[in-house]
């Protein structure tokens, strides 16, 4: 490394197969032969990995523009071969094996400006690993490095494929045919079982298979014997001929509620194989949209562009994977609402105020958390810190009941566990008994407590944040309750967050029709929800110094969204630096 | 059919390929050529299918006995192929593709049999479908014909897998090895990321990588290089040679503590793809346990018995399926309780009586529904039905406070979602207010009410049964609330129900810690929850004319299990033959 950087060069490896460039006639690599040439850029942390993929990849028609096998990365990065791969006009779809991130932020900003221009698909190894058991939030402890890797990628735009096999599959569609429009599939066919197979499929990967028009059924029914079916799926039946095949293709391809044909072949009937894969390319040819082929047993390239794939499933896949990315590159842009910065550096000033008394950084006491939180626009409850019973019984007076009693002390993390939440207390003599009871019960662990007056009943929701070592911060909205924890329901993203964004994370919670009004409940306020959601975004993206964060419950109700218990961990920031200094400077 | 039932000959298809018998040397099939022949039964509803599979299963070295394409199954069916194979000395396992099942009851009690002698695997395509959406309970709607079919395939011991590559994976492996005795994999290799990646597999596939004893590893270090790992995954390094590899494979095979051995070799490192497949075959042979491998990018079959992968999520794939066969066929027998017989009348005497008066079926009381469940031995919280207001708190008064006050009426059924539900009442005149004002609301769809005891806190179960029109019973077992029911936690079985089947679906859900003691809450008397679904299953088995059943919730206390409110829709019986009926006669 140290010779290639003085004689400015760039090292590949060590530790892996080489380099290969197409369109360069270029092969420095341990490869058994050279690839050939196409439009997939492949970098591969495996050099093994790289080999198999390229092997399956030449039986398919896939060639590849160019390959770098990176080792151990000691120089060349896959965010290196990212940037190269953005303006290489030789390469229109990139695929990643990985088994490590270097720099996965640096990683994320990258990607989500590449796949803004062509997809990227990456296979990431090693999904498995628990979450920081040493940490004491349940954001922390939910955010597994694979979450963390999940977020990141899905904030890119990067499609993240489970195996190679899969990587294949989608790669060969999106290098061939152009991007879906939407999801609207019209499937096309010779055989009745394959092609419900194929159109189950679609349902269950969220594509869907539309009642075609009057029109088109019309259209195709002129050119198609009597006993052929027009609906969704179309079936030429098994004695249809090529040219029926070609007609229907075509016809469906003309109706403009179709996004996508896929065509469902089962050879050898009709007019064979050789004919009808001909008819399949003529036919697919010039309409702008979607073809792709299910021929049975036969995974390979028909013509030059129509991918063919050897059972629905596969093509199904594939073609899913490219509806998704399409709406991905064609979303408006986000719009990020930023914090004040009078109130982001309040913020600041509470953040450092802290480290200055406790320089190790520790647990916010409740009302600091509140003020910072704050300071991001995020509503907290009222609570009043007291000392002692008389203390007690005096804010509660004061609030009015009913009113919740909350133990405090600096190790008391999980107070509902050991006893240490009381609600709906109904007077005072009651607080006062409550605060006793705890207090003999947990000893000099509760130093305190909170009380705070009764929220109104509503979906109780979580939303926290943390900062992961090597990922940055990343933020996580989910269903509360203990049964939704189990049940881990949960959703995350790397800040910044968008109000899109944070809508679109409490819809992939399966939980999600509980804010909707499920079964007679109210509508919640969703708005303040996704407001909280953003804030937490931008807090920690603001402020690296705030190591884990949760908001739990948060309660929702048709009037708003109201933290009701809130712990917030500082630590000295490490060498991260911070986006909101770079803002202010 | 008339034809061939007059001459006593049986009939396949029509709409079909054929039949093929290697060990007869027969091919009366449309198939494109002769498989190979080999040690797999395969039956496919689809034709299109079939040739695929046959193709694919050339290519990796897996030969067939046995070969029918069934079509549409006007005569032979998969029951039929199932008791053909059961006693056919050339087939150790049996694949079937199947569409649709004719009479899913015989195919479960067939499947279950035979799989206690030789695996079934089944893909059966159309996963889709949503459950009846004219029914009422939960347990109705929530049984989607799917999970009655996994219900009914889990329960037989049948290997279930979702598209016919993973069965492919799977049945070469059992076809050349072993069962594996238990999940506890060794990993082989020659080079770390594959070897890492196979790792990661089986943590997610539920295998364990185990340590090796200190003796495995002073053994395996005897053999190797010093730059080896000897910890597991087991690393020769690139140089290793075959002999190595082979050193490797026999010392972790002599391990006591290692069930299976997974072999990953990445080309062409080492003594070359050639002598290191003969190594592997020759190290893995007399040691009765389960040897694999995964050839990088390679499919096939090494020596005559070790399928090799070319991912190794496929072999991982293939091993995990294997083991939890095993696991099944090595269970001991069930014991599933039966009710006595002066029960079981009385439950049937509770039905023919309700359908006397009411010949179409329709809701039961409560107290008719807890008469019925009690003959089984579930127990229903009592409840004092009351006409009117004065008679709400006459109950009251003698259950004691607080009690809760559930509105009835023939039509109300989702009563809570109508505000027909009040708890926590905790006087006599809060009962006829409560009382008053859901009359009041609610008008002539409330015809009385029931007054019960407010239940102990306990965790919230839902135990349900119904009666599937073509696959019978099935009951279900989830998690209570509203959350639970959203994330669909629920188990499906098809009885009878031993205690055992109860205590797996429990094991199912994942909320099922909250039933041990989670985070500080008492563990429950899982032993009565478990008897209430055996019972459920009982019931549901014996009775037809129960159409739907919700037990709903069930509060478990560590004191036991109790349903606060049932449901129970009882329906003429269709032509199904009672097997109550059936033991009585």
């Amino acid at each position: 490394m140290r010779i290639c950087r003085d004689a400015g060069m760039r090292l590949v490896g060590p530790n892996c197969l080489g380099i290969v460039n197409t369109a360069a006639s270029l092969n420095a690599s341990f490869l058994p032969g050279t690839p050939s040439a196409g439009r997939l850029g492949l970098m591969s942390q495996s050099g093994a990995v790289a080999a198999a993929v390229i092997d399956r990849a030449e039986g398919v028609g896939l060639g590849i523009s160019s390959f770098a096998s990176v080792g151990n990365k000691a120089d060349v990065s896959g965010n290196d071969m990212l940037e190269f791969w953005e303006d290489d006009p030789a390469t229109e779809v990139i695929a990643l094996y990985l088994e490590s991130f270097g720099n996965p932020r640096r990683f994320g900003r990258i990607a989500r400006r590449v796949s803004g221009k062509k997809p990227v698909l990456v296979v990431k190894s090693g999904r498995g690993g628990a979450g920081d058991r040493a940490v004491r939030s349940h954001t922390a402890a939910a955010a597994t490095p694979d979450a963390a890797v999940d977020a990141l990628l899905r904030a890119s735009g990067v499609i993240r494929e489970d195996s190679v096999r899969d990587l294949l599959d989608t790669a060969r569609l999106l290098v061939h045919q152009p991007l879906p429009k939407g999801g609207r599939v019209a499937i096309v066919g010779n055989s009745g079982g394959p092609q419900a197979m194929t159109a189950d499929a679609c349902e269950q990967r969220g594509l869907s298979v539309p009642e075609l028009s009057p029109a088109t059924r019309d259209a195709l029914s002129a050119g198609l014997r009597a006993a052929a079916a027009v609906g969704n799926p179309v079936d030429v039946t098994a004695d249809g001929e090529a040219a029926e095949l070609a007609h229907a293709i075509r016809t469906v391809l003309a109706d403009p509620d179709v996004d996508a044909v896929l065509v469902v072949y089962t050879p050898p009937f009709g007019s064979g194989p050789v004919a009808t894969k001909e008819a399949i390319d003529a036919a697919s040819r010039g309409s702008g949209k979607t073809v792709l082929a299910c021929v049975l047993g036969d995974d390979g390239l028909i013509g030059s562009r129509v991918p063919s794939y050897a059972f629905p499933e596969q093509a199904v896949h594939a073609l899913g994977r490219a509806v998704e990315y399409a709406a991905w590159r064609s979303r408006p842009a986000d719009v990020v609402v930023e914090v004040p910065p009078v109130h982001a550096l309040a913020a600041r000033e509470i953040v450092e105020s802290e480290l200055r008394d406790h320089t190790q950084g520790g647990w916010l006491d409740y009302p600091a958390a509140a003020r910072l939180l704050g300071a991001y626009g995020i509503r907290v409850a009222e609570a009043v810190p007291v000392g002692g019973r008389e203390a007690a019984c005096a804010a509660a007076a004061r609030l009015g009941p009913p009113v919740a009693l909350k133990a405090t002390g600096p190790d008391l993390v999980h107070k509902s566990d050991v006893g240490g939440v009381r609600v709906n207390l109904d007077g005072v003599e009651e607080v006062g008994r409550a605060y006793q009871e705890m207090a003999d019960r947990l000893g000099t662990a509760m130093t305190g407590a909170l009380v705070q007056r009764m929220a109104a009943d509503g979906v109780e929701m979580i939303v926290g944040g943390v900062a992961h070592e090597t990922f940055g911060p990343l933020v996580m909205a989910g269903m509360g309750g203990v049964t939704a924890e189990l049940l881990a329901d949960r959703a995350f993203r790397v800040p910044p967050i968008s109000d899109a964004d944070a809508g679109r994370m409490l819809g992939e919670l399966r939980c999600e029709p509980l804010l909707r009004g499920y079964r007679g409940r109210p509508v919640v306020n969703t708005e303040e929800l996704r407001a909280q959601i953003a804030g937490v975004g931008r807090l920690m993206d603001d402020i690296p110094e705030v190591a884990e964060l949760d908001l739990n419950p948060v309660i929702v109700t048709p009037a708003g969204a109201v933290a009701v218990d809130v712990r917030v961990r500082l630590a000295p920031a490490g060498p991260r630096p911070s986006p909101f200094l770079r803002r202010l400077r």
